[in-house]
């Protein structure tokens, strides 16, 4: 018979830390320590094949399944001594949802069950307590009521409160054991009231309900959103674990605590945690009391303090990672409810793999695998610049929950947050963020909470995210109803902009100024030198339009330019002009003349970016863009002409300055125009005449530009630098015109570098952006000295997918799981990744030494820098910020194919 | 030593008929004459490969040629009896171009080269003629003048036209040989003043500097049209023939002439052609002179005239093919000039294909491999309506020069027709045509000419082009410079209606109302019967939106319809109102109830559609353009909306009307318009929200079109007729996209055929027309019944090249040379068919019983068509008119494919 249902307890378990899968993360990390002696609670977890068997069989489970609760239940009330439902010594439980992956506070969770109108008796007489007793009984209906049978919280919160007035009770432990009475006959008047049954009495079916429940809280909205968020599969599903109640709320020597082997927001090597006297677990994860921090623990329990920091530096030595454990004092005993690897901030990743590498506990590429290359994003945050946190009014400080400088307009929900994220930076302000907040966290530019510490939901959440998060600023009064916040005697409203520095905790009213991080020192680069000794030869590049990009490419790794677009170039001052009479001329001649004072203003803008490469290749591409990009748009020109006849004087002034041209000449001016424009004018410009087209159509717009590249080349390599020009042709989709562009190219360097008497090596290559030049690869290389990947545009065409117009429906096919993720974020292996790698091989076929990167925005995302590490790419380029993130995933990817390797090379010699 | 110079003659000859390649067509001609016996004048061939080292060796050639060349004439001045040059009895040559496929008039030839002043007098004593020698030395300065040396006629024919009218002469052979010598002494000064050179006397150095032209005028640029438009490789390059001179022009026992052995413009099996008395072979193809019928030299020269056609018979049998011949007469003795297999229209094509096959000369399979696939399209031109020529005004009768009815304005000059093409039909008339018309000629619907015979320029170059042409109409009289024509008392000016008959030779004043051809009977149905027969089980669809059109379709042999484009039905009055509610309605509500009113009637045209198709297959596709294609345009509304304020109450009403709204709504309504408009707007629309993805943002479209499908279905199978639906969901990138739709349709046809109560067997397929799909092919055929090849997109989306958008620059693209053909008319097998195969071999291997077809407008071009077969598709679909023509193409395929294998059996078995 297949096993279903898992003991663990008593030092033993069925299960053991590697069957995450079967039993979830939770399941397996019981099963896990009750094997090395931690002292946890006994119980048993139903598998992960159970919930998906649920949802196959419309929400049945196998008998055999039942059979298999039953047996385990009987084994741990004979370990316990105590019978679920018994009047005398009842047995309590927790039952807990725990996938693979951790998702915290997504799922539901029930706590106390087995407790009955008989049982809590018991439970009273047991602990001498009926106080405890009936605050467990009311918790367990709320819970069960909401968690199980979706009643609104608010509904039980209202009796309770109503209660606590009449009892003139200030906070929950005033009520006494005949208040908490009342409750639960309240509760469960509302429980019939809103469910039409009475509360059920037979611990069993609670049970029953509760593991369905559980199992049904994996397709909650908050959960599926959470998963596509972080990309877990959906068939996964959540194991259940039935687990022994312990209580942290039996009186002042119980506690209940979370913590972590280290500080989980920057690294330090500090033992790091929160707890409670006389609660239960989810007060501290809710945040509703701020939680005292563990190192008061040792003043309070100075004996359970040193048995848990014992045992969690032997997990975090056992499990080689930091431990994010949880634990319940009860009545002076210690039980460990929970560890599992904790969840950290960018910075702490790296000063955690870096320590732990120098601590000799795992080797340098385990630390570099470690952390998640979209990690580094946070380290290379900008912080509060020194000057501006000085001039701005602090208003508060809290918890430095996640690291980072983050400055917006307040907004106090979640839907506020989205709507006003449209237009601009904002920052969530709440009293404490639910999981039901979620959607407004991720659009924040920072999170702040008056409530809550450091494992608070704001504060998990956001270090997840890599969001800037200010926790439990206690001197904020927040009202969310009214839209605004007091504190030090001010009030800030919606709207209002503040800063944040989630480094520090603290909070400032006003727009700070940031500064960026200086990646070359430190830890980062000690970290980061260790990933490049992985990453070997491997290069990254970034994509630069100007010499300040190029500069800041260079600071953070960047090893050349993959990609110079120079019709950014164009927009500028004094050159837009140029470039409108090159396009509106009539003739070649016009064109020429135009063209003629563009080439000293590109002349100048190349050798920029060759000094700042010094040694370094530049690729630099020719004109791409459709002219008509460069021109007023038809539909304005239009609405003026259809306007003129009967525009005011001022109107007409406006119109005059927009298009250079006096009043009196609109009227004869405007048509011409529209008659040139609507002849640049196209359906499907992504598809239209530009890239390649351009240059071939007027051959001296690429004869000016690279005109203006070989002569800033010669210009620079007089002065001694090393200049490695790269002319890339855009749009190719054939060898045919690869070799019309490339005379042109060819033509102009020669003349120029035998004008000038200097040596410089120059390549002529093109991007593979469109499926027939990946399609024609072999063909293509034969006039190519390199390919650059363009997989923006690979991606628009492979999919017939406009970027722009995505967006229009992007919500429904990412809902309905069309697509996986965004294709113009996550490289689409399976379908454009074919014409990458095709491209690849068949270039390679024909020119063995090709030099092939990729410059489309994947270049900086991990799994696409993987995906170009795998086909045989020699390079990635992405934005200069990217690039410690592209250097980091290609380490990544070195190592995971060197173990790849490693292990085929097992499996031969075996 | 390799050999350069083939020489034939006297009942033998040192190449053969096979060597087309290296000797030319003329070449390859004259040598098979000679070696069967055929009065030929001898001479030599100088190859092809020649012409392709004197273009790689800067117009040299290397020095064995020249070496083989003294030999070979040594070798004809033996056999002549006569010397280059020679005082006394000269020998004198032509020397000719002569490519591997026929370019007639596209090159360049001279004759009477050997002519100088004292050679001259040699010919004047052997011929005993002096005014025949000094016409025939003008002849060669003025020819030689202008080929060689690149001076213009119009300087020769102004000194000649002044002597005529010196002399007081009405005709040429008015000219005495006094006067003759006058206009070589004239020629001389004109070449001298043109060139600064004395026209030269060594005849070696004339050989030498014609045989150059020759090459050279493989680059002229009509001849460089030629081949771009009948796609001939310009690598081929041109052979010279140099060839003892025969003298058409000795006297009236002498003359030229040319002819078929079929009529190839009826395919007729009679002895057709032209001659002209005391000429030569220039003058009957220039058409200055209106030749004489063939059956007239019966009478004149009955011995003569037996031999010609005794010679042409046999060569006739010999080639297994109609010849096109070239003869010359001199003092009553024939000779043989050239022969080939003459070009014919499309009816003579098919006309001759059978009767051979009758005549037990070729075998049904030849007969089917010998029909151009696209000339089939003149037997399915229109023909003039017999009403209509009874009720317009017939102005004269030409010759019959190439069949089918035009109908257009005129125009008289090239230049002119190019432009008016633009705005409509035009007709070109001119006197004669020349080589330098060609471009007008490619434009025009129709050619009349007032000069000229069945050979003339006008008419080869039509019946080539399948363009309708009337010839040597002599009644009319053309002024081009004028503008107009005459004829019968009426005169006609530019921009005036005609309509030619093409097969009967009539020239009618007005439009004609023309009738379409019968396909299903005569000649042409027993063509295509064998054609069909070899054909075999591939299929020809036709994409047809409507019931008449798909009538249409099945009288020209389709086997089903391959696509109908459900939204050409929205656009009707009627419903484009309905459209037009569902796609502004804000909700799902209001567009369902739009949804509603269009259902019956998409129901009312399938239902058409399915009864045209009794028992074939109907593909219909949902939904596909942007829901933008149905809105007004945002610039219209952009304008309205600037105008309004100031708009006059005409205006307004205009615009109510437009829109649809009352006058004093107008106000509201446009900005409200706009707003929807402007969110629907696109990018790009070709790759934006259209196909799959409207109906999976709105799913209650696909519902709508699937049950109109089903209902439809359901109905006409009710009536006893068998219907197979096949329904097609566009713009498929991913198998979960038509996961997503087919579980549409497979419910509303299971819940309409369940209602019913009938049985009607569907298919749910799609689209493949975008890289991914057939990239992922494997995957989405595990979701399709069925594939449809749409490579009008995959072009589109392969080539990242909007269609609308490529009109731009297809210009410079076709004349570099960058694509070899339209990739919209000619399917790029190198780039886009590739995606084709591979989606059809990884379709096949996870459904190997998938059914694949195409339906892209390639689906009726014949080299596309043998594409779909060669990676075997099932079908291929195509406009109505075109389905012959992809009958045929398939046909051809298939007997390729079917020799292939037979010669790769010989291969294994020899």
């Amino acid at each position: 018979m297949k096993k279903y249902v898992y003991f663990f307890g008593g030092g033993t378990a069925d299960g053991d830390g590697t069957m995450k899968g079967l039993l979830g993360g939770k399941g397996a990390g019981l099963a896990e320590m009750s094997r090395t002696g931690v002292p946890v609670p006994p119980g048993f977890t139903i598998t992960t094949e159970v919930c998906n068997l649920y949802f196959e069989n419309d929400g049945k489970v196998p008998e055999e399944v039942d059979q298999q609760m039953k047996e385990a239940l009987a084994k741990l009330e004979e370990m316990m001594g105590q019978k679920l439902g018994d009047p005398e010594n009842p047995l309590l439980v927790s039952v807990r949802s725990g996938a693979k992956f951790s998702m915290p506070g997504m799922m539901d969770t029930v706590l106390n069950l087995g407790l009955n109108d008989v049982s809590v008796e018991g439970l009273a007489k047991r602990a001498q307590n009926p106080r405890f007793a009936y605050d467990c009984y009311r918790r367990f209906i709320q819970m069960f009521g909401n968690v199980v049978m979706g009643i609104d919280k608010d509904k039980f919160e209202r009796v309770f409160e109503a209660q606590k007035k009449k009892a003139k009770a200030k906070f929950d432990t005033d009520l006494t054991a005949e208040d908490l009475k009342k409750v639960v006959a309240e509760f469960k008047k509302v429980y019939k009231k809103e469910t039409g049954q009475e509360f059920p009495q037979d611990p069993m079916k609670q049970l029953e309900m509760a593991r369905n429940a559980v199992f049904q809280s994996w397709w909650n909205p908050r959960a599926a959103h959470y998963r596509k968020m972080n990309k877990i599969d959906d068939h996964l599903g959540t194991a259940v674990n039935v687990q022994t109640m312990v209580f942290g709320n039996l009186g002042d020597n119980s506690a209940t605590g979370v913590g972590f082997t280290r500080n989980p927001a920057t690294g330090e090597k500090e033992f790091y945690g929160e707890y409670l006297i006389n609660a239960q677990g989810e007060d501290v994860v809710a945040g509703i009391r701020t939680p005292k921090p563990i190192s008061m623990l040792k003043e309070e329990m100075p004996e359970v303090y040193e048995q848990l920091k014992e045992i969690t530096t032997k997990l975090e030595q056992h499990y080689r990672d930091v431990q994010d454990f949880e634990f319940t004092i009860q009545d002076g005993k210690l039980y460990m409810l929970q560890t599992r690897n904790g969840k950290r901030t960018g910075p702490a990743a790296v000063k955690i793999a870096v320590d732990m590498v120098h601590e000799g506990l795992i080797s340098k590429e385990k630390a570099v695998m470690r952390v998640e290359p979209n990690q580094l994003d946070q380290l290379l945050h900008p912080l509060i610049e020194p000057k501006s946190r000085k001039t701005l009014k602090l208003l508060a400080k809290g918890l430095p929950a996640s690291p980072g400088a983050a400055v917006g307009r307040i907004v106090f929900t979640a839907d506020d947050a989205v709507e006003a994220a449209k237009k601009g930076p904002v920052i969530l302000v709440r009293k404490e963020t639910v999981p039901d907040d979620i959607h407004g966290m991720e659009v924040a530019k920072g999170i702040l909470t008056s409530r809550g510490g450091m494992t608070s939901h704001a504060a998990v959440v956001a270090r997840g995210m890599g969001t800037p998060c200010v926790a439990g600023a206690e001197d904020i009064k927040v009202d969310e109803r009214g839209r605004k916040m007091t504190v030090a005697g001010v009030t800030l409203k919606e709207g209002d902009w503040i800063s944040l520095d989630g480094t520090t905790g603290e909070v400032f009213a006003g727009q700070a100024t940031t500064v960026e991080p200086d990646p070359t020192s430190g830890i980062l680069a000690e970290f980061m030198g260790w990933a490049d000794e992985f990453r070997g030869d491997f290069g990254v590049r970034a994509n630069a339009d100007v010499p300040r990009d190029a500069k800041v490419a260079r600071k953070f790794g960047a090893q050349g330019i993959g990609l110079c677009r120079t019709e950014h170039m164009f927009f500028g001052e004094g050159r837009i002009e140029h470039m409108q009479a090159m396009i509106l001329a009539d003739n070649e001649k016009d064109r020429k003349k135009a063209l003629r004072k563009l080439l000293p203003m590109q002349r100048r803008d190349f050798a920029g970016l060759f000094k700042a490469m010094d040694g370094y290749p530049v690729i630099i591409r020719t004109l791409d863009p459709p002219l008509h990009e460069f021109v007023p748009k038809r539909e304005e020109i239009m609405v003026d002409l259809a306007k003129l006849p009967h525009a005011t004087i001022k109107e007409k002034r406006a119109m005059s300055e927009r298009y250079g041209v006096p009043v009196r000449e609109l009227k004869k001016y405007l048509p011409n125009l529209l008659r040139r424009v609507e002849e640049l004018h196209e359906f499907n410009p992504m598809l239209g005449h530009r890239g390649c087209r351009l240059g071939i159509t007027y051959p001296e717009i690429t004869e000016m530009q690279a005109r203006a590249i070989a002569q800033a080349a010669i210009q620079v390599a007089k002065k001694g630098i090393k200049v490695i020009p790269e002319v890339m042709i855009p749009l190719i989709g054939s060898a045919e015109e690869l070799a019309d562009q490339k005379a042109i190219v060819k033509r102009v360097f020669e003349e120029e570098l035998e004008k000038a008497g200097v040596e410089v090596k120059y390549m002529i290559g093109t991007m593979i952006e469109i499926p027939r030049a990946a399609l024609t690869a072999d063909k293509v290389a034969r006039e190519a000295d390199f390919f650059s990947f363009g997989t923006n545009d690979l991606t628009q065409t492979c999919m017939g997918l406009s970027r722009d117009d995505y967006v229009k429906f992007s919500k429904e096919y990412e809902e309905k799981k069309i697509f996986k993720a965004d294709p113009f974020q996550v490289l689409d292996q399976e379908g454009v990744g074919q014409l990458v790698e095709m491209g690849v091989k068949r270039g390679r076929s024909t020119r063995p030494e090709l030099e092939v990167g990729i410059c489309g925005e994947h270049g900086g995302e991990p799994s696409s820098v993987a995906f170009c590490y795998r086909v045989g790419m020699d390079y990635v380029s992405c934005s200069p910020y990217r690039v410690p993130i592209a250097r980091l995933a290609a380490a990544q990817a070195a190592i995971a194919s060197k173990q790849k390797e490693a292990a085929a090379e097992t499996m031969r010699t075996a």
